[in-house]
């Protein structure tokens, strides 16, 4: 049997057709509407074509998951508010049953991507997992004795949005000092520019061709791989901002295994040990607790498809 | 039938026989021993005792249900740490068993709070909830789905020894800015203390016969309500620091109750409705979000003894 698993994203969204085993047997992406009608409908033409293009039925499928952006209620079927799309109190689940008459399950794409790791990726062996997805924003999923949990409403799990400095830098959330705002993709751009502009012989200068516009989540880390010292730096702070907010969810859940998803988390090993290496320094919150395995996220470019069709059963 | 409840701290040995309802009917306190065989002497002897008194015998208890302060696996048995008394890996379940043959069950005290609150206390409605219990520490107690959730070998749910300031206060478990030392009561003493210190003219110092060694958790709460500035600005201070604290784990779990219990919860409503006010006003971790009551823990002074009694199903 197969399941479709949808991605919705701000920009796109990738629809692919998965089989039993996690893997994408067909893709297909589409822009991102803005109006949800015109959206939906796009995502159910892209799925019937999929399912004609390879030969398969709507009654052969498992069903339709459908991992979002924001506050999603994955009980009610109810999309509560995207922030990025302006989407608010969509009823995405009967919308698509009213094109395509099967299960459709929709969740957070972080809850997703936690999910599809358990079920299809790094984190199968174990059923107590916490993950952070570092892309634009944080997103946080948890996994507890092998099932999502999302909280009430589906509202929890919002792992970004927890305090890392008292009054710190202002969030878009409207609070202050969130991991967001520290260990984010974006975070991590804003703190490879402000280096670069207090220092203009740091070698980041001509990674970048002199065009700071041109910084990305990769700059610090692959001139620090070169041994600049100011990008050293910049990696070294990011590292602590990371294990800190991780070494925090750890004393919250201990789980088994926590993963580092979303784009930054292409930094594998260099990262990844990294953080290891200053969380073994914390006796209490790490070292002298039961040891939780810090992985990376295993299913790449595709994790928001593939969790996405891990919501149906 | 009736439980026995221990409640375990680092001054005192406290237990009950309680009731099906969570009332205790009968109670005696012991010093506590440092050397764990003789506590558990102690313990046996005044159970015993206890029983004989009010002429119930060992098989008409449907157990023994222990509390204690630090880390504690209530799946294996094992005392794995408690700080103060510096008991480690002691196999108390089978120590007490040496002496009373019946059903026992030991958790970490803040555990075992949340499950008599929860069970017999003002949290009954709710089956989804977070407790903080504010003392010497900052506790943390999670119920998700009706149910005890402690992490792997019930090391998680640590909520006081979660970063809330990076780099700031040093904590008593090696790392800095635990919440632990933001809203203790310790915390409260501290920073009610360094006002007075810094501003001989607010009337604390009258309310403690200007020994700065009489302040308590009490001192700044009482001033304040008697509209001294300083003891006021020193509550919005720790209001503050115990909201952002509480949001954060809004966030994290999205209970439907969240608890504050422990010696500042003696506070009540003066200190919840200024909690409830201050999270009023951040639309995305409480107004917006599903709502969660905040409510002062109900057991008082017996939250101990009820909470360990609640570990015996």
């Amino acid at each position: 049997m197969y399941k479709i698993g949808v991605d919705v994203g701000g920009m796109s969204i990738k629809i692919g057709l998965v089989d039993d085993l996690g893997n994408i047997v067909a893709k297909s992406v589409v822009e991102t509407k803005i109006d949800f009608n015109l959206a939906v409908k796009d995502i159910c033409l892209l799925i019937k074509n999929i399912l004609e293009d390879n030969k398969i039925s709507l009654s052969n499928i498992n069903g339709i998951g459908v991992g979002l952006p924001g506050a999603v209620n994955s009980k009610t079927g109810i999309v509560d508010f995207l922030p990025n799309l302006g989407w608010k109190n969509v009823d995405l689940v009967s919308l698509i049953k009213g094109y395509l008459d099967t299960k459709v399950c929709i969740a957070n794409d972080a809850n997703a991507a936690v999910l599809g790791e358990y079920q299809y990726g790094v984190a199968k062996n174990y059923d107590s997992v916490v993950m952070f997805t570092l892309g634009t924003g944080v997103g946080g999923g948890v996994i507890i004795d092998g099932k999502l949990f999302e909280g009430e409403e589906c509202r929890g799990t919002e792992l970004g949005h927890v305090t890392l400095v008292l009054d710190g830098i202002e969030c878009t959330c409207g609070r202050k000092g969130c991991v967001e705002r520290y260990v984010s993709a974006t975070a991590l751009i804003e703190q490879t520019k402000d280096a670069m502009l207090a220092d203009k012989t740091t070698s980041m200068w001509a990674y970048v061709n002199g065009d700071i516009n041109k910084v990305n989540g990769r700059t610090a880390f692959e001139c620090a791989k070169n041994n600049d010292y100011l990008a050293i730096q910049v990696i070294e702070n990011y590292v602590k901002y990371l294990s800190e907010s991780i070494m925090n969810m750890l004393n919250v859940f201990r789980p088994k295994a926590f993963i580092i998803g979303g784009g930054i988390s292409a930094e594998g090993s260099y990262l990844i040990d990294k953080v290891v290496s200053y969380c073994e320094m914390h006796e209490y919150g790490y070292k002298g607790a039961p040891k939780t395995q810090i992985l990376k996220a295993s299913l790449g470019n595709d994790a928001g498809i593939i969790g996405a069709a891990a919501l149906i059963d």
